[in-house]
């Protein structure tokens, strides 16, 4: 086990109506107004961007709105929210929706009280010491963002999709976690949920570290809880108990507890964010496509950890590492099949993807070699991304 | 899964040389003298305390030393260390050493800004709303206190030993982990600690709320680690990786992730809590003796938790549920028993316990009916206590 700092202040408030404490929330913290940043329709369309501004018009909080953020948010929105924060003198931000708005909020955050430019934090010339607190209404339980440090943001000059992590500057202050609030995600949101959050816990659990014994069971039990709630939730998408378990699972699955004490890999991020910043696609979906393609290539040049996976959480009874491995990447296959996610380029709607181009821009944004499990060279990771052809 | 509030601001500095930073995150939090609260000898002799003083001075921190803390802290040394606080003007809380010194220096931080008797809180008269800032140096991995916010003291007057539950205000801010600051913890003491980390799991796996897959899986892995590193840990007192995953295993038994959404019973404690007011024994051995009979008489009531926990964690493999239960139970005192716990109270050094005394405390400290995951009457207590005859 390595050394560790570990600290997840964020105060976590689930439940039905969870949402309605964010006038509260927000005044317990001293804040009294804020930028209220959101997405499209949904938000709009249920009602529940009304009911949280009733929230905050009964606390007593000015509150200035920035809609539409994105999917795959990109450096122009937060521009705009930091010219917001500053014109009208907001003291903090309130991110009602999934990762995009979160990580926007985040961004925004960041960037009001520096002199520069924010992206100089995504692109690592300068490290974030000062922030404007973020509280969140979760919509969407995908990206971990309610609990995590990290903020995915894409400058649109070049096209790059750069994560920022941080240990506490960017961790939320407050998360309202109502399980209701995921009744009316379509399932294809669904699902990419589940792979993202699937896949934040394998990038910790690939990891070279050895004696990590009870962030490995953490791990693996998150994954099994996943593994039995995902399927409850495709059926039943009205089925608050399933959807209350895949929620709280994608807060657990990238707050940092399933990768204490550990090196981590993020390999797996890095190829899908080429992926979703050339075309567009789905961060959850392209990461089912890619992540196995990933443990496929490990399997046969470091299977341990895909072996303990495979017999630990899909019950794989084969003594030979490699072939273990491979029958664990067939069950996870399987499931994310049966969740209706793709698993190739081609199912991801993308017939002849540019792999020299993925390959160039991702090495370039990384590095020569990457990953922390395993060192991969450029010839290597064309290797992978084929491998999901 | 019930409506849950979560938050575990506590900092956590984990691995080699960890509590070096003593002086540092003092400073961080702005805090520029504290009472540094320790107990007897270990600490001592180690040269550990020594040295946190090292780093204390360095920093350009003052203190004020209260040693002599006992195991089943009491209220003179509480008010000694309030009195003190106070005499000095003194503005945080250092604790170096287990449970005892933690909850000594948690119940002083809570009394030092209270007008009233600080037993007032424990009496159930008064809220803990604030408190002086509390960091911890953990030497013994057991009571979870150094990520909790619970102290457990007993009122000499009557021998009311008193667990008081916050949510927020007595979590101490942050806790210094060295692993190698246990390589010297004498075996039984060791034992103790796993049993006590083990009974904070299960006093929050047996709970009557349905739905909670993710907190199980969760409790079920942590569970698992510790079964696995124990043994570790007796067999090789410095084996530092098994002595990390134990310690770790303790704050993640204890912070509330195993407890999220659900109800919780804790009646093992609070019979525990007698025996050791009462006689005076080790926290954990207690708990070793009396939790296996509180599921013994569960598997014959409500068998449903313990069959769970017997498969997935002790891998039984029976259809009955209280048959299975009672394997695993089976399996669970094995376990007690390799580590050299005691599992009756003959064992535990206690040839006649006054069971009527015990019983008549029990239900006046804690109510006429106790237990969330069943309701126990005074006779059903006092068959307990003879199953652990």
């Amino acid at each position: 086990m390595d050394n560790f700092t570990y600290c997840t202040p964020t105060k976590y408030i689930f439940g039905h109506q969870a949402e309605m404490n964010a006038g509260t929330e927000l005044n317990a913290l001293g804040i009294n107004s804020v930028l209220l940043c959101y997405g499209g329709g949904s938000v709009v369309r249920s009602g529940l961007l009304d009911r949280v501004e009733g929230a905050l018009s009964e606390a007593g909080i000015k509150f200035v709105k920035l809609g539409g953020i994105e999917p795959n948010p990109t450096d122009p929105k937060v521009r705009e929210g930091i010219a917001l924060c500053r014109e009208h003198g907001l003291r903090g931000l309130l991110a009602v929706g999934g990762g995009s708005v979160i990580d926007t909020a985040k961004a925004i955050a960041a960037g009001v009280p520096y002199d520069g430019d924010f992206w100089d934090f995504w692109a690592g010339k300068a490290v974030v010491t000062q922030a404007l607190p973020v509280g969140v209404v979760l919509t969407i339980p995908a990206a971990g963002s309610e609990g995590s440090g990290n903020s995915v943001i894409t400058l649109l000059d070049g096209m790059h999709k750069i994560s920022l992590r941080t240990d506490f500057a960017l961790r939320p202050k407050f998360a309202l976690m109502n399980p209701e609030l995921t009744f009316t995600l379509p399932p294809a949101q669904t699902a990419a949920g589940v792979a993202d959050m699937m896949a934040h816990i394998f990038e910790r659990y690939f990891s070279t570290t050895p004696d990590v014994q009870v962030t490995d069971r953490v791990a693996e039990g998150v994954l099994m809880a996943i593994i039995e709630e995902a399927p409850k939730v495709m059926a039943s998408p009205c089925d608050y108990q399933a959807r209350a378990n895949i929620m709280w699972c994608g807060t657990l699955a990238h707050n940092g507890i399933c990768g204490t004490g550990r090196r981590e890999d993020w390999v797996s991020h890095f190829m899908e964010h080429e992926i979703s910043a050339v075309y567009g696609v789905t961060h959850g979906a392209g990461l089912a496509v890619v992540q196995p393609a990933w443990m496929t290539f490990m399997a046969h040049r470091a299977p341990a950890k895909g072996a303990q996976l495979a017999r630990r959480v899909f019950g794989v009874d084969d003594p030979d590492d490699t072939s273990a491995a491979l029958k664990g990447i067939e069950c996870l296959k399987k499931f994310y099949s049966s969740l209706g996610l793709p698993l190739t380029f081609g199912e991801l709607g993308i017939e002849h993807p540019d792999i020299d181009l993925l390959v160039r821009k991702l090495h370039e944004n990384k590095g020569q070699e990457i990953g922390g499990y395993y060192r991969l060279t450029p010839a290597e990771t064309a290797e992978i991304y084929r491998l999901a052809l």
